[in-house]
């Protein structure tokens, strides 16, 4: 079973739900507030790849350590205002063990709710947003060095709602980029019946992860299978260009399965394309 | 902070979370697929109290156990069919310790949305549904002794649909009774601004549940403090009967707090009314 990525369509309405699990999804000694973003920015960017505003939430929370709830909380309160998204309700219980925070998002859709597998042969792939910090951002957190804007970039990602809302009325196929490029591309082309192709030489990367990391095909194929970016994948017609800052990153074909490239050399897959959810 | 019996309006829709927690509500051996029906019917209350009709729900569930995994799947696919209620979506993670269920039912609103609220002096207070069945059903489960109808009532409570449907429309209050007849009224007297009287020779308890315990008032009294029932508990103006089968167990009045009596005789409160969220 994998419920991930879905989101349900009821009426004018998005809702998408997504959990995250202390130690899996977020380390134990992340700040709480941190935490509360991060829950409330995951599964805005849900709506954010179906081009639906946010209305509210429901939270599903495990009272334990006092200190670390009302942080939590607040930091969650903090995240509703800046996103203009309520807290509409919820549930709470007495938490044992490691936490399993719960969100519920409501989104309102525009006219059109893009798909992942409304991806048409011959179209370009883009991506708004960038790739990889997160993965570095999480080794900052670990070690305790390096800098702020990828410990960011992994504490409090931004989910890309208005340029969500913008794509969302044009673009053939989209997804949020939560667990790889290289496996949400797949994902896309095989819900699309489609093959495709991603450059590696156009993953688009931030200035703090090339000074990190360097540009070597290793540091952009390590970005490339990276989750917890929160960036969007989406296709368009080859002759359309997306009204928002992007990067074209490839494009679908016919036939089955993802290949990679690099400024014209073929390169072959990497073992694992991204996180695999059941498997984390 | 008490999120819990809060449902969420948004346009014909009423939302809710409740979250079940392995060993707080539920046991560890109980059957996977009852604890599925059992998640299903706790939330599909929720809409009952507000007299919507379920529409579908979105689940979050931890992986762990892969025969569990599959009960409870094949369970909550029964409950789903049962209740005409499908699974639209949700997240599944890599579960750790104590399972932490996570459901979020959508139900589509009647004209009126009755609240907690709603109650004014000097109503009659009914409840659908009988009481303390449950708490007798948890003790059958942990002894491996007793009627199986009470056993059933722990395991696999109905939520009152169809009752929630066509009360919905006139009464002045509704709650469901999840925690506990005592505390759930007591709750809806103090969101309401009134006082209540709830009559013990009155609680509506099954048959199964005298056999079992006998019409002490200690027995009575238990009944009205026992949580996981998911009865119904309205206000209406004493002249209005209710479309379905209940009983009346007292009235609002004006003021504040909890009274207690059995047949005319005053009774003390007990020291504890329910079931409360946060303590549990």
């Amino acid at each position: 079973m994998n419920l991930t990525d879905d989101t349900a369509r009821l009426s004018e309405f998005v809702l998408t739900k997504d959990l995250l699990v202390e130690g899996v999804h977020y380390l134990s000694d992340d700040p709480p507030e941190d935490v509360a973003w991060k829950l409330m920015a995951v599964n805005l960017s849900d709506l954010a790849a179906k081009g639906a505003e946010p209305v509210g939430v429901l939270l599903g929370y495990p009272l334990g350590d006092d200190a670390w709830d009302r942080a939590f909380l607040k930091g969650l309160g903090a995240a509703c205002a800046e996103f203009a998204c309520p807290l509409l309700g919820g549930d709470t219980v007495r938490g044992q063990g490691a936490r399993t925070l719960s969100l519920t998002a409501i989104g309102r859709a525009g006219g059109k709710v893009p798909l992942r597998s409304g991806a048409l042969p011959g179209q370009a792939l883009w991506v708004a947003g960038t790739i990889g910090d997160a993965r570095l951002g999480l080794e900052v957190a670990r070690s305790g060095e390096g800098p702020e804007a990828l410990l960011r970039a992994y504490r409090r990602p931004v989910p890309l709602i208005e340029a969500g809302m913008a794509l969302g009325q044009i673009v053939s196929a989209m997804t949020d980029v939560s667990d790889g490029l290289l496996i949400d591309a797949a994902r896309m082309a095989a819900a699309s019946e489609l093959g495709a192709v991603i450059d590696l030489s156009c993953i688009p990367r931030s200035d703090a992860a090339r000074e990190r990391t360097g540009s070597s095909r290793a540091a952009r194929l390590e970005a490339a299978t990276a989750g917890d970016d929160y960036a969007l994948l989406f296709s368009l017609p080859r002759s359309v260009t997306p009204p928002v800052e992007a990067k074209r990153v490839g494009w679908t074909e016919t036939g089955f399965g993802l290949r990679l490239i690099d400024a014209g050399e073929s390169v072959p897959l990497p073992a694992s394309l991204g996180w695999e959810h059941g498997r984390d």
